[in-house]
């Protein structure tokens, strides 16, 4: 089955501790994109500029990946920069420029509308909803979010999360939507006011999945070094969203928790190298042997 | 097997948000000794002034913790006093008086020297050295330690470390000691000054398991509420060395992995009331149960 997925698409350039890049695809629907690819065919929507590589769309083109939904306009595609912290593990803005994605619309075409899985990969919700609004009758509604729509956008937040069956979000933003401290109690509350499944990232500490009467709670790839660390949870999103859309009908519990698994490993690879360089020469047979390793180390016997 | 275990005994006085109790049993190796009691025979190591109450050596003796080890001398028993913060992650000292401690110079029994399993809960490296000095040959010595010794008394944390199989801290004390940001990182190194493996406690995130090759993740209970935090790092080390002990020899990485699981559970149920009531009342079956739901929220199959 394909994926929809609508997002940002955009030019980065970022600073670490030991590096800096500029110019290089970024955007959360590119992430995300490449990550569900290596599953499912993905139905693309987003919006370019005419300085946007042709080089990319060739790719995409390559990787199973339909592009006939990403807008191209005249303009400069959407721009961010930022830099990481000594410990990778906070960074900054340094600027940012909308460009053509500030007037962004997403319109699906006709032959994206009966598309039964969707991901509204990190973007304002209230264009996450309209795109929601185009599509027929959606199998399975995934959605990421970030923290300055909970803090900006709130309204539109709240009418989306109805409609959505699997919620992406961090810690941090899991925190700030229902104001507990305890993730166990947040991820619980998000599940009332809506999502079937609530899925948090906490980096470095793997991730939790809470279902009606279920949880999962798995660990992170255990990497001594990151080299950019940016995309890391739209790869998450991408990888768990394409995973699901392998096989049809709405997933249960024992098929999240396997998609929370290869959303883990595709973002423990992501953020190998910068930008999306490393799922570009990833293959399946790499994610097979992390996806074992996952495993292994979260293995443990009955009591003896 | 028994399980020989060092550290202090207090009496405090603990202020949540919510509650405060004063004078309830406390100190490293009250919440150690107890956790172990489940599953191995205790030796216990300790001092206590002439103010400590009768009870407790009444209870021990109920609970196969055998106190001839613990000297009650003239004077006050240690007493220690915290406040913790709203969200019950950090943690003030209001006050503490050694009393009796400050001049605490472990004495083993003799019936005591042969002991073949170790746990050196919480107390100066120092003293805990002092107690390796007078065993025969213990197969496995379980450490743990905590901030304030890597700052004040970091040449004997270095001189114990080479003779410790298995030492526990937790995340923020792993990257003091070793000042690397990845735990990861911190793990394997400080494998290489001793320990043969190194547990990473890291509160609601779980624990990490470093051994030679091998490497083992775990997330905690899903609590909603903690009513307690103290002693929870304690309590695990106690469950990790008690069910280490309950079989003879040196314990390989799978049966490490459980005693991970097994400190794991016993902490949570430690957290779940103040002091260590919620232990005094807890049931081998509750165990079970809870290391059961350790299992069904760690599951995830093959690829499918």
């Amino acid at each position: 089955m394909s994926v929809l997925i609508v997002g940002s698409i955009g030019l980065d350039t970022v600073k670490t501790p030991v590096e800096e890049h500029a110019d290089l695809l970024g955007g959360s629907a590119s992430y995300a994109s490449l990550g569900a690819s290596f599953f499912s065919p993905v139905k693309l929507v987003g919006i370019v500029g005419d300085d946007f590589p042709q080089s990319e769309f060739d790719f995409w083109k390559s990787r199973q990946i339909d592009a006939t939904g990403v807008q191209r306009v005249a303009g400069k595609t959407f721009r961010w920069s930022g830099e990481y912290a000594w410990d990778m593990n906070t960074r900054e803005t340094r600027s940012i420029a909308l460009n053509v994605f500030e007037h962004f619309r997403p319109e699906l075409p006709v032959a994206y509308r009966e598309t039964e899985f969707v991901l509204l990969a990190n973007i304002a919700p209230a264009l996450q909803s309209h795109v929601l609004d185009q599509m027929k009758r959606p199998r399975f509604v995934v959605a990421d979010t970030m923290d300055l729509w909970i803090e900006i956008a709130r309204a539109d937040l709240d009418a989306l999360l109805p409609r959505v069956d699997l919620l992406i979000l961090n810690d941090s933003e899991a925190r700030e939507l229902t104001k507990e401290t305890s993730l166990i109690k947040a991820g619980r509350k998000i599940r009332k006011v809506g999502p079937k499944y609530v899925a948090i990232k906490k980096g470095e500490h793997g991730a939790l999945l809470f279902g009606e009467d279920e949880f999962f709670s798995c660990g992170a790839y255990p990497l001594e070094d990151i080299h950019d660390p940016t995309g890391a949870g739209d790869t998450f999103a991408g990888g768990m969203a394409g995973y699901l859309a392998s096989a049809s009908g709405a997933p249960d519990f024992a098929r999240l928790r396997r998609a929370v698994i290869y959303g883990s490993v595709l973002a423990s690879f992501n953020v190998e190298a910068f930008s999306l360089e490393r799922l570009r020469t990833l293959t399946m047979e790499e994610i097979r042997g992390r996806y074992s390793v996952f495993k292994a180390m979260s293995a443990f016997d009955e009591p003896a």
